[in-house]
């Protein structure tokens, strides 16, 4: 496989194209950003763990019959995976209220919810990547129905894996954010990545009742280093795939 | 029916109780506010305008199969309502963009939806009434699903009758916010008030293509006096109930 061209540069990683069409070179940085791009630092041995936590996490989702973009992972901070026409879309799923939504209706940081919540942001830099709701999706033209029941479908079945999966390494998997896209075949899947960067995990380990944070909000809000937290998640995480003796693609 | 003491001063509206427990007496005002009540001013012939507007509007639903809380008009500015247990939402259909939506999403006004957009924002001065959607609405226990559904339902309904109303009197129905509660027999139904101050009303009969503003935009946007614009509309409506020999309850 040979790296091409940049194709694109986001917040945390670079996406190259190869000599094969269908599959793209992920490169995953070191810069860690907040509240759309006004805090930025650059972190050490983020760009490695991100990678590593992703691909590990999709192993686990794909032991789960939830298959996603992800063909192996090539390097410490390099990954291939499928290239997708992507909705413009943040999808996010909430199991616990948190962060913007415990703030935008009033709500304690840790509320518990009486059924998860996904919600659809239009990405936006410009917007700012404004709150939609499914008839506005649909009004709009930036799905049809029939994606947004597919991409709805996939979100929760998401979600059920994942609590799954941090349930058994005693994380509480309190949101997340993903994003979705289309294969050249079609099909919708998965996409992104999935690591503390986009998800709030609490560890509850510790069992005082007290928030220990294994996510970005310890940048975010400015609460310690993410390195340790994110190693934590990554060696918990790789526990539990050997335990499952997943075969991993990495 | 003896008026008693006022219950709840709201910013177009004064509310009292009577003899009769089921029974509220209505009193329109002459306030006028936008912007969260930033903007606020006395416009006289607003309240008698409105209250005349909304009795018309809700005996032309009820012809078209949709019940309300209304019971009858009882003076000018005065009319009598059911006493509803209140759902704390503000419940808002659009059939073209305008307004705060086209500017959260960044498309220009007048912009035809592919299908009509049900929003609901959460009643709260304090948060800014933030806009929600339907898993956010049951999992925060706002509403179940069974009364989300019914709710709905009745949005929709309105949207079809008033947008049959208003075409027929020449005026394109843009978006529209109404209010929902439960009667004291458990039995759900459309509130509050319909109004220019509730609804987006863009006049078709000049044909030049130009908006024409019948509604509170005159107002909020400084476009010049919303009273021969209520009136126009309160004229067009009472012709057509004229012509429909609907009987009245005012």
């Amino acid at each position: 496989m040979k790296k091409l061209e940049m194709l694109y540069q986001g917040k945390a990683k670079k996406m190259y194209a190869t000599d094969e069409p269908d599959v793209l070179w992920v490169e995953y940085m070191n810069q860690a950003t907040a509240f759309n791009g006004e805090k930025k630092e650059q972190i050490a041995g983020k760009g490695s763990l991100n990678n590593r936590i992703t691909a590990v996490l999709f192993d686990l989702l794909r032991a789960r019959g939830v298959d996603s973009h992800f063909i192996r992972r090539i390097s410490d901070t390099e990954q291939l995976v499928q290239k997708m026409d992507m909705f413009p879309l943040e999808i996010i799923m909430r199991n616990t209220a948190a962060g913007s939504f415990a703030k935008r209706y009033g709500v304690e940081e840790g509320t518990p919810l009486k059924k998860p919540i996904l919600e659809f942001c239009v990405k936006s830099d410009d917007l700012g990547d404004p709150f939609i709701n499914n008839d506005g999706l649909v009004a709009l033209g930036i799905v049809t129905e029939d994606e947004l029941a597919e991409i709805s479908r996939i979100a929760y079945a998401v979600n059920d894996a994942l609590t799954d999966v941090f349930s058994k390494i005693d994380v509480r998997l309190v949101d997340f954010k993903i994003e979705e896209g289309r294969t050249a075949d079609g099909v919708i899947l998965l996409a992104d990545e999935i690591t503390p960067d986009t998800c709030r995990l609490w560890d509850l380990k510790d069992g005082s009742g007290q928030i220990e944070h294994l996510d970005k909000d310890l940048f975010r809000r400015g609460l310690g280093s993410i390195i340790p937290a994110y190693e934590e998640i990554y060696g918990r995480l790789t526990a539990l795939a050997d335990e499952e003796q997943i075969d991993r693609a990495e």
